[in-house]
């Protein structure tokens, strides 16, 4: 039997990290650590950094490499393999490494509820007949961080929100009757296709870690100079990641 | 100058914690711990208890009533009425505790930035004049500790959610093209005015307590169980928190 713990640990910042977690990575007996290719190896020595600063105890720390996604296949298809050839990866890791079973440990980016594929790929352990308990800590999300650095609430007034991606949003616009709008997973300047009349843009980029970049203001005002800010700072740092909140604004 | 720190605390467990939110709350100068009346007591001693047990200097604990909202009033009018009220009892506090000005840390539920009412409060503090810095701390909110107690994800593959009151749902129904709906701050059974075919719902309540309960299932089978349980609960332990997440099935 696993018992299988997918740890949210925030978004970059190892203090995001909560007692629970914190808990939960000392009583593993195994932690499986993804390597996601060089141009991510922030993320990875994030993740031992965090080993290093809160085990209390000696945990087995397994270091791996992860299958890369087909991008010359439709997305969800393209997916769907790529959560396949991962299972069967932790799979690997799991049998080597566990063998009597145990507490495995696996650490999410964020929280694993949102926008996360580690769900999805640990129900494809079970259905493939391993003998597996799954178990989440929730972890801080970057759309938390967000909203904390630019210290706004995410609803307005006892209203709805919405969170969508990127790819979403250009193929759907404005979601019907929504007023608040976070976008997660965007490959660059998805609100492009909004009229920005009207509408404020709150942005962060490597929300929680040294390099934060925030920018906010009338969409109309800051939207090209946060898809320049963008394009900078991917090329500055070999990688990004971004997110913000469209908010339609009631008196301009 | 007062620098006015908003830590998220999770939502019941001290576990939920963050080292960022231990951090704030060690740094700070002056604690502002609100009471809520005697039926949500729980709720101050959770507090309480966090002080005690995370607190490794000597911090100025002070604790204080919040008025109470008026029920005979429109909801809206009657919530910033209440919120310009709690401002001023904030105010009051601060300058008869932290007179020099200093770091002011109150406790959250959950996360600051989710239907709760602390950062428009202290945005009425600085338009009344008060020099003012805030900064938020993220925290768990409730939505996470109930996707993390079912161990489901959020969203579907790829696709958006929306977040919206009881409230609202009674008021709008089901919002146009959602196929997940979180559902908070519901006064119970707001999900009745919905055709529950298709629907599956994951509920919780007390979530992150010991008192926790989780009910989940197609919404046409468990309705009336989550509505019977509610009720029982709440007469049980004097007042409830409960939560819910709806999404259409595709393969019933
Ligand atoms: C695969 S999703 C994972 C989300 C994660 N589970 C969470 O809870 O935030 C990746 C997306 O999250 C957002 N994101 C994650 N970390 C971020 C950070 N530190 N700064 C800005 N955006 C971030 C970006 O929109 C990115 O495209
Ligand atoms: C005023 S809102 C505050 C939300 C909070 N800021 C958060 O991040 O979860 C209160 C609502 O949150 C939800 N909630 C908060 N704590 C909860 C708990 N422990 N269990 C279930 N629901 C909870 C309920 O829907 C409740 O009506």
């Amino acid at each position: 039997m696993i018992d299988l713990h997918l740890i949210g640990i925030g978004t970059g910042n190892p203090d995001h990290l909560t007692r629970e977690a914190i808990k939960a990575l000392n009583a593993a007996d195994l932690i499986l650590l993804p390597r996601k290719g060089a141009e991510k190896s922030d993320l990875a020595d994030l993740r031992r950094q965090i080993c290093a600063e809160v085990l209390e105890r000696p945990v087995q720390v397994v270091e791996f490499d992860l299958p890369r996604r087909a991008t010359d296949q439709p997305y969800l298809g393209a997916v769907a393999d790529w959560h396949d050839d991962i299972a069967q990866c932790w799979r690997t890791q799991i049998e080597e490494h566990a063998p009597q079973g145990g507490h495995v440990a696996l650490m999410v980016w964020g929280d694993p509820s949102l926008y996360d594929s580690s769900l999805r790929i640990a129900e494809r352990l079970g259905a493939a007949g391993l003998d597996l308990r799954v178990h989440v800590v929730p972890g801080i999300t970057s759309l938390q961080v967000l909203t904390a650095a630019h210290a706004i609430p995410l609803n307005k007034l006892a209203a709805p929100v919405t969170i969508t991606t990127g790819r979403r949003l250009r193929e759907a616009g404005w979601p019907e009757g929504a007023q608040t709008l976070a976008v997660m997973l965007d490959s660059g300047g998805a609100f492009s296709v909004l009229d920005p009349e009207g509408l404020h843009i709150w942005w962060g980029a490597y929300l929680g870690m040294a390099e934060q970049v925030l920018i906010h203001g009338a969409l109309a005002d800051v939207a090209a100079e946060i898809i320049d800010a963008r394009t900078q700072l991917r090329a500055q740092h070999g990688w990004i990641m971004d997110i913000y909140l469209l908010q339609q604004i009631e008196h301009p």
